[in-house]
């Protein structure tokens, strides 16, 4: 651990993991009257958060708007909660930061690209619950990635999220010192997933440790951005190491992901299809057609979870 | 500088700065027969980059794809280039990552929330702009931010973009090692930026440093997201010591958008207005039409700036 860089206690880690409502680590909230939740143009004076939201167990979120749009329409389909070409509108209608959709017990929400795109919409999400008093809430996150030394369209599910060192650790800088937050994610959970993946039978799953970087080009050792000054020879050399080290694929918010359903006490799962093999190319030159069927891959795994744990599959 | 952190070579920016065309840094580009921009939906075997887009001079790059799409129009209707309600295809239609519009010699692209957001775009941006054998570019951040000790409503023009420990440089992981890079905007720019809106005349504009952060609740030291485990008066010994090395506003792309156009030598500025004053604050509680009007103050800024540069004023 660098100098400077403090751990947080864990007894907070543990005390939500036991508790089914959301845990917010924030006194401040309780002396606040309203709140406003601006990037989801929601808020606890102008929308009523139990009746709109109180009976959401599953939450999925992703990149993508319209994958995200998409998820819901065929989870709706999946349940027999839908209706043939309905449309379901966008909650969060009033801004086009995010898109959030809900059906039944399942909340949709998109998160952009990027930890600090993904944080903002989990601070704000996190309060959602918790104003809207949900409990025993499962949030998974369905995405697309890089993998590493697997055949494109396989998807793994998230054993660790680790650094660019591959340390299993969320840095982050608070009042201007850095902290250490921890990745862990829900080991029960993955396997039930992995689980549901043997049962619908239709791509390779994997659970491995996924590496979760700051950048799409050079932080993920790509060749073909605007700048690079590595070599071949040494990109090869790190994406090696990281599959040493059990990592499986590539993305850009788990890590912040595992470590907030950490402190809110909400179990959580990452679950990301590979969109190319990185120890092959950089480019994603896969035709329209092959990645929309990839893209889908998550969505069905994650869609027979909900519909297991509800009795309907 | 913490042990295992190297710094680049400055001659790399300091030879783009000299070049008008878009400098990559990056060798590798050149074996590549075709190049792939993903995250626009766009490609060199697909699309003639020097037709669509060899006139670019200007670009203007948001957050927002809506706010981004308005500028399109408004800058159409400033620049006598438009046609009573026109509408502006989205370039990059084969996807919802991004959102580009284009009218004459300006282009205006959305980047999301965050510096891995803003990255991703810039790289295939710089890319974009190099196959398509743009020269003389001008690139301007048009955003929304938290100011510190400003009514709400100025405009910053950033005059260097520091870290959460108000340094001037921008940290990056490149194959597992942390480098650092430079912040650097034109300080030609920022002034020619500065006289535009003293004769516009209708807001206050100030040119001081930006803070540019990875987290838009805990890393700007609000009371208000799902954690927080610091007090009021620890918030508040932060922001005054920002306020105290030059920091004016807080934002979360400005130092990688310096970073990425130093090394690309083109030339930069970032104008964002402050939504409220984090001195007395957290919520952005002001009304919907205050806002609206808020978030119109750097169009019109940039706006005037262009016409006068294309001798439109």
């Amino acid at each position: 651990m660098a100098p400077g860089i403090t751990a947080e206690k864990k007894t907070e880690d543990e005390q939500s993991s036991k508790n089914n409502l959301i845990h917010l680590s924030n006194p401040h909230l309780e002396k606040m009257k309203d709140d406003i939740l601006y990037h989801f143009a929601l808020g606890t004076s102008t929308h009523d958060f139990p009746a709109l939201f109180g009976d959401v167990k599953f939450v999925c979120v992703g990149g993508s708007p319209s994958r995200m749009k998409g998820f819901i329409a065929y989870i709706a389909e999946e349940l027999g909660l839908g209706s043939v070409g309905a449309d379901y509108p966008n909650i969060c209608e009033g801004t086009d930061r995010y898109a959030m959709y809900k059906v039944g017990p399942v909340l949709s929400v998109s998160h952009g690209m990027g930890i600090p795109s993904i944080a903002i919409m989990l601070h704000e999400l996190m309060k959602l619950l918790y104003h809207s008093k949900c409990s025993n809430i499962t949030i998974i996150r369905i995405g697309t990635s890089g993998g590493i030394g697997l055949e494109p369209g396989s998807v793994v599910i998230t054993s660790q999220s680790v650094d660019a060192t591959f340390k299993p650790q969320f840095e982050q800088v608070i009042l201007g010192k850095t902290i250490i937050r921890s990745t862990n994610l829900d080991d029960q959970l993955a396997k039930e997933l992995m689980q549901c993946s043997k049962e619908i039978n239709q791509f390779n799953t994997v659970i491995g440790n996924t590496m979760c970087t700051l950048d799409f080009y050079e932080g993920q050792a790509r060749l073909d951005g605007a700048i690079c000054l590595y070599t071949e020879e040494e990109k090869l050399q790190y994406l090696k190491a990281a599959y040493d080290a059990g990592v499986r694929n590539i993305e850009m918010e788990s890590s912040v992901f595992a470590a907030i359903c950490n402190l809110s006490g909400v179990r959580a799962a990452v679950v990301c299809v590979t969109l190319l093999n990185r120890l092959e190319g950089d480019q994603i030159s896969s035709s329209h057609d092959v990645l929309v069927d990839y893209q889908q891959r998550p969505l069905k795994l994650v869609g027979h979870f909900i519909k297991k744990c509800l009795g309907k599959e």
